[in-house]
């Protein structure tokens, strides 16, 4: 990055001002203009400077947790994995839920600005340009897990390989003789619902199948998005003999959908998962899915924002994807004859 | 309570100092030697007084939900509850995990005093007089959710109506003509536990049934308790032809259980739960249970707290349960011929 080699000199310049005004505006000092301030930060911003740094206000051993609900074994295990590794530390985490709502409404960063906290763990969030800046100005280091579109550049970003992930499921259905394979994914938005469908596509392509978007399916993580996907793609003629769900939680929608039509699975219809929670054991036959280590995804995030916000050291890299893999259980066999 | 007729002088006479010292320990006030502010708590405590006022530190908006763990449907609802019920008056909760260890240990209440907490929701907590003492010298009011043990005096507890939740399951099994119906229930330590299980005996009373020590089991709340509770409870001769389990997850581990034997749900085996979390409508056939308002037992608990908090407000009442119902599903049916 350009901005590693930016020296307060070179913002000072920019700013038309002195280092010792850029100094104090990094170390959260009086003395400054609030319309200089501004434009220092900016430049600050901008060059990457300030990741650099600790933020000098005195830590308060909290770091936010920002999750869009705290309905799912998937969310269980985000805030179990950040915990542990905050408290390993003596830190202690905020539970924040967005339910669907954009970040950065005034009050919740009036709130942030108020209460102070250390740093921030974005986890599937969508993160505007003005709340980039204002997380800023507020001196808020923050990492992101599973974006909903793109992160701004620098911030770290903690995934996992869904394209591998997406591709891995579908190749062990296709091995099974599958032709005619369904996908539900995520919402669009959700760069991890899209890897997904791309490794469904290479997938089908290294099998010599032809993607069929008639077979695609998008809708929301849970239950009521794997029924409803499901409904749709076996009303098809001919019916798919296969369905690769984006989450355990939608698989087990798929399931209610193949009972309430007398299908069987594996016998009838074969399902894959994605995700690998505890779910995967308790529906019948046991989910063949893909796992994805996701405490341990939250755990790196913590571990990343632990460092920018005590130690003030840099992001190794700013993607970091976690390997996915397959784990066979019951829910999959060759389609019938 | 006697304490609430108890003034400031009262506890000046005791301390044998000034009401304006006293004053000034409740009041977060300096100037008061460390043993003699030790000693004024302690009587504000033991009388009760403390909980009539608000603290005077100036309020963090945050408060402390403690838990045992974040990995079930339970957990999800509690914090859910706990999470709206906050944000609705731009209060955050901080999510702590006692991993079933004790709470107040040293690096938890220096953790609590360094970062400020305005309250605490302890959820399945064990409270010794020891932490009930520190935590009323930092000025932290508290609410308790299904304690373990006795809450100590004046606490409020939040709880559902477990023993007519117990009752309710058991009489539903009664009456489809069960007589040999075995329980799972939770820890020993847990009040609710036990409640759940009068309400069993009580039924059986009831109906004319002699309760057998022999068809009770104890287990952790999770699958892997009910797995075990029914394996134990399936190797009886003659086996029971029901089973009542103590939360939603144990009647999974009893599916696992019925499922390895061979017996059919509910043909062979009828099968109640306690909670009414999502989990019901995933397992087949979909379980019929005792629906537990979870989240809302959270809402009341956090309400309650935010009163104690910022507006001083007095608990109406120590223990405040909610009601339960059964819910009918298909997992239970008369018993083999």
């Amino acid at each position: 990055m350009a901005g590693q080699r930016t020296t307060l000199a070179e913002i000072a310049v920019q700013a038309d001002t002195s280092v010792a005004t850029v100094s104090k505006v990094l170390n959260g000092r009086p003395g400054v203009s609030e319309a200089q301030r501004d434009r220092i930060n900016e430049l600050l911003d901008a060059t990457g400077y300030r990741r650099r740094g600790v933020a000098p206000r005195a830590p308060v051993s909290l770091i936010d947790v920002v999750v869009r609900g705290i309905d799912s074994q998937w969310s269980n295990q985000i805030l179990m994995g950040a915990e542990e590794e905050a408290a390993r530390v003596g830190v202690s985490i905020v539970v924040t839920v967005t339910h669907g709502q954009s970040l950065g409404s005034r009050r919740w960063l009036s709130m942030l600005a108020k209460r102070h906290t250390d740093g921030l763990v974005l986890v599937v969030s969508r993160l505007s340009q003005g709340v980039d800046r204002e997380l800023a100005k507020l001196r808020i280091p923050y990492v992101c897990v599973d974006p909903i579109g793109t992160a701004p550049a620098g911030v770290p970003v903690i995934g996992a390989t869904n394209f591998a992930g997406g591709l891995s499921a579908t190749e062990h259905l296709t091995q099974l003789g599958h032709r005619r394979i369904g996908i539900i994914t995520g919402d669009a938005d959700l760069e991890c619902s899209l890897e997904r469908l791309d490794g469904y596509r290479a997938a089908l392509g290294r099998a010599g199948i032809v993607p069929d978007d008639a077979l695609v399916r998008f809708g929301n993580f849970q239950a009521s998005g794997g029924y409803e996907g499901a409904r749709s793609l076996l009303a098809l003629e001919p019916r798919p003999t296969a369905i690769f769900a984006g989450s355990d939680l939608q698989a087990s929608g798929v399931y209610q959908a193949a009972a309430e039509l007398g299908l069987r699975i594996p016998e009838d219809l074969s399902v894959v998962g994605f995700d690998d929670v505890p779910l995967c054991g308790w529906v019948t036959p046991k989910l063949t899915t893909v796992h994805q280590p996701i405490d341990e995804m939250a755990r790196q995030a913590t571990r990343l924002l632990l460092g920018l916000a005590y130690r003030g050291s840099q992001p190794p890299e700013s993607k970091l994807e976690l390997a996915t893999s397959l784990v066979l259980r019951d829910s999959t066999a060759p389609p019938p004859a």
